[in-house]
């Protein structure tokens, strides 16, 4: 079963009101897809964040991402700037995943990282606190986030190769 | 400062490109919106995650929230069902703050527990695994989230009434 049939199925059972929640097939197949995903793109200025992802990337077996340097600014003039910044990213570059770190929201609500497939779907994501409250340096944020990022849908690092 | 003026200030400095990050003050302004916000509502179908999330409104000496009782399940057919439950919510009722929690994105990617202010603009969130994965009972699992979503901006339950 790819994505494509998972949110079908989901979609029918919400508008039959039977949807009862994630499902261990869903969640399965999500792991599989990021798994087999090799064009892997961050979009980002600096390459600080790219080096702090890739080395967990690594850590968990996934393929490694490439940067793509442009100019992010502009998404912070939007009501979800992470998510912008993916969907920029991935309307300039094709690819299998995009990871975008970025704001939340508003002003001070603190950082996002979300992870898109190849369609703009939401796979998953991770959220730190403003810089100012956790104080970390950046790339120990990034690092925590990408952890946390894959944990939460089930990954971890001891898992093989072909495992999901 | 009002939180419009908190967006402008933030717009220009991403604009000519000397945003740095989330400061103090933005975070400050950001909890007050939320210690003087009276009317703050939770879209849901049933009351459980609304009791759990009135309990840590109030162990954070904030106003209690009124359950908005509809029917969410058209929210799942949307790419973020949790952000899209909140809006739909928002567009219902007039309310200071929107409380929602519902999928962060495709199916099998976890829940998204979500605040936004009046306008519709993100103050903060938390996001959970799956359930099949963290295994906790809703009303716990929405406890952590609500704390949390609280606490990353900088709230912590010791707080006096009148304190940002």
């Amino acid at each position: 079963m790819d994505l494509d049939q998972i949110v079908e199925n989901a979609y029918f059972e919400s508008v039959s009101g039977v949807r009862t929640g994630d499902t261990k097939t869903e969640c399965r197949e999500l792991r599989r897809y990021i798994r087999d995903a090799r064009e892997i793109i961050i979009p980002n200025h600096s390459d600080a964040k790219v080096i702090a992802i890739n080395e967990v990337l690594e850590e968990f077996g996934l393929s490694k991402a490439k940067h793509l340097q442009i100019h992010t600014d502009a998404c912070d003039v939007s009501r979800m700037p992470a998510i912008t910044k993916a969907i920029m990213a991935l309307d300039i570059c094709s690819c299998d995943l995009v990871i975008a770190r970025g704001r939340l929201g508003i002003p001070g609500s603190g950082s996002m990282l979300v992870i898109l497939d190849k369609k703009g779907r939401i796979l998953t994501a991770s959220l730190s606190p403003p810089h100012i409250i956790h104080g970390k340096v950046i790339s120990e944020a990034v690092r925590c986030e990408m952890t946390n990022a894959l944990e939460r849908i089930g990954f971890h690092k001891s898992m093989e190769k072909d495992e999901c």
